[in-house]
């Protein structure tokens, strides 16, 4: 996961920028570009994610899937559901199937221990995935790849398993249940049969299908070449011998922000090859930045974000100074023409975040009215975010090392499907 | 190693195909290539080795080197060094720099197991390693690629290790010092400390730089163009805490034949650029086939090669019936003119297998003189082989898999130096 945190990368994409032709001409708008390492939207544009779910050939996560998970959980479906975060699929409906049949599953994520601390946006994924353990009652497992972060950071070794342990305080932070959960670093873990279905997965990929895959150049390392296959065997239960002895037939659910599907793709083309089961995937869209959906993200900019290490006050400057408005410049004209709700960047933090279905729609509807003005918007959000960091800050603070290891450990679960 | 043996591989280069151009007519001759993968000499010929040493760059081992070996090691040098069966070298003199001021060395050797039977060949590189284990008094390590010859050979996984570990018994029938000796098959090992040597390794190379060493293709699976940092890293002390924690600067020797440099040119080129010391190398030539240096071999005709298994009457038969002969036609021609010895494959495995330098030099000049028939030679080539592969079968037969797993297990070296 190379981005600055792939599998829970949830910032907005970069604009592509428009080129000029040599006879300085503008030239056709260039194409959405969505991989693990970029993420470009048409020029000036939004990501079109109907238009990338065509294009990477997965499914759409509609109401009646939703229902459907309701009524097999039962309990209300997560936020990220009702509000379509998670908006995508490739088989979630095998998965369900089996569940209604009895059969369990397990639940793969991951994140690329980049950087220090998380921000809103790599809290997404793991927050659906504590929910989806929680109401299906399944084991999970959390792979952080330090050895990606190596590779393409240029960290060292030291370094990046430094950031995997405090990363792994965050997730744990999250709540998943230790009697269910095994989180691993690739430079703990690799090794034995994980090793082994690497190898397998290896034999299965020319170079030229990595290179139409993620585009890699021939000045590019061979340790990203080599990369994929480490992304790709947590999808298979015998990498887990100690979980999953005897039951290697067990399912594999993939939540994850859609950036990550070709990894995914690669891996669920190679599955059937080596006698194992295509992981099915449900898949998000990208958390945007405080700039808005079109802004640049730039890693370096600690104002694009909020993070789970800012203060009440850091929230609060960074909301009401950075978070792009759709409402009017005056109080009189925004009394008159109401909010653009489709380019507010509150209302679609407290869409993410306000768990109220009926405060969040009283909100859209007197916004968009012209009944709020922005700084009642932001005042609001700017509560919200600043309650989940606070609880999130509070969580983080009692993981103790000792949790890390037990989280850690090579060990069997053994209450993973009860 | 992805040869049928490629770091044991002794066996003559297959004869370069003159190619015809457009117009018919021969084009110049092919230049000789030696990789990992491809031994082929200028059409015709044989492998020119003072040319190889210029091309790849590495040392020639002359006379006052062998000297220093044997007086620093205070005993006769192994007949492979008076022959110049180990003509090449890189660096070799500061490992002899280094033990004349007391400072030891490790050896790492290495094998592709990707047949159940070695023939002679394979056993070059073994047996010398265990003379200089024994000469020097130095710990070794043994790397089986059963990972490479999975990918290459595909092989199951299953199979790969099982092959391993039959080819470890013919390992440590060699004779190996088992309190100075850790035989590792990768399946089993990578992880840990020599992971992290991996990714090292790994993030130093270009796709580039490996298809200029290797000759990659696009269409080649990202197992091959991810597996040269596994065989570059046994040569770093740290890939082997359980070994050599605390002597993180202990050079390591690398005795293999010389078409495994190319690996351990990539290896040298990246050890200063990751803090390690670059490793040395004693390298070999080919071992020829029964049908003479200039034949081509087939890894599928076991009548090209003297294997351990075979028994004294395939022995007897394969030389007199193969084993190309440098004598004349009939016996008058042969009195008159003498043999051809340079062609000759008894003389050459004589070379290789009789120790006796007197008797040697004796059947050299009279078969040169024609005062020996090539039968006669033959006869005394059968006496020697056959007495090797006995003695092998036997020192075999009483290797159990509770030793394979004693000399595999992780474990200190107790008395490495001494």
């Amino acid at each position: 996961m190379p981005s600055s945190n792939p599998r829970a990368r949830h910032f907005p994409p970069p604009m592509s920028s428009t080129s000029l032709s040599p006879e300085g001409e503008e030239v056709a708008e260039e194409e959405q570009v969505v991989t693990p390492w970029e993420v470009s939207a048409k020029q000036g544009g939004k990501i079109d994610y109907g238009k990338l779910i065509d294009q990477f050939g997965c499914q759409r996560l509609d109401q009646s899937l939703i229902d459907r998970v309701q009524r097999l959980t039962n309990r209300p479906p997560h936020v990220f559901l009702r509000r379509g975060v998670f908006f995508a699929h490739r088989d979630f409906t095998d998965i369900l199937d089996a569940y209604e049949r009895g059969d369990k599953f397990y639940l793969y994520t991951g994140r690329g221990p980049s950087s220090e601390a998380l921000h809103l946006g790599h809290l997404v994924p793991f927050m659906f995935t504590k929910y989806l353990q929680d109401a299906f009652k399944v084991p999970l497992v959390i792979q952080l790849t330090d050895d990606e972060k190596c590779m393409w950071k240029n960290l060292s070794v030291e370094e990046s398993q430094r950031l995997a342990r405090e990363n792994a305080k965050d997730l744990i932070a999250c709540g998943f249940d230790i009697s269910r959960t095994f989180i691993f670093c690739d430079f703990d873990y690799v090794g034995g049969a994980f090793y082994k279905n690497m190898v397998r997965v290896a034999k299965c990929v020319t170079y030229n299908k990595v290179v139409g895959i993620f585009g890699f150049t021939g000045e590019d390392h061979i340790g990203k070449v080599s990369f994929p296959p480490v992304q790709a065997v947590p999808s298979f239960p015998s990498s887990f011998p100690h979980l999953f002895s005897g039951r290697e037939n067990l399912r594999c659910l993939i939540p994850c922000a859609i950036d990550q599907d070709p990894y995914f793709r690669m891996t669920r083309d190679v599955a059937p090859r080596i006698g194992y089961s295509k992981p099915s995937l449900i898949e998000s869209t990208f958390f945007p930045a405080l700039q808005g959906e079109t802004g640049k993200m730039s890693a370096s900019d600690s104002n694009s974000a909020i993070y789970v290490t800012d203060t009440a006050k850091d929230i609060k400057n960074k909301i009401n100074k950075y978070a792009f408005s759709g409402g009017q410049d005056t109080i009189e004209k925004q009394r008159k023409f109401g909010a653009n709700l489709e380019v507010d960047i509150p209302i679609k933090y407290l869409e993410f975040f306000l768990d109220d279905d009926a405060e969040l729609e009283q909100i859209r509807r007197e916004y968009g009215a012209g009944h709020l003005l922005t700084g009642e918007v932001k005042k609001r959000v700017i509560e919200v975010l600043t309650e989940l960091v606070e609880r999130h800050r509070r969580a983080r603070a009692a993981v103790t090392d000792e949790m890390v290891d037990a989280f850690m450990a090579v060990r069997p679960l053994p209450n993973m499907f009860s």
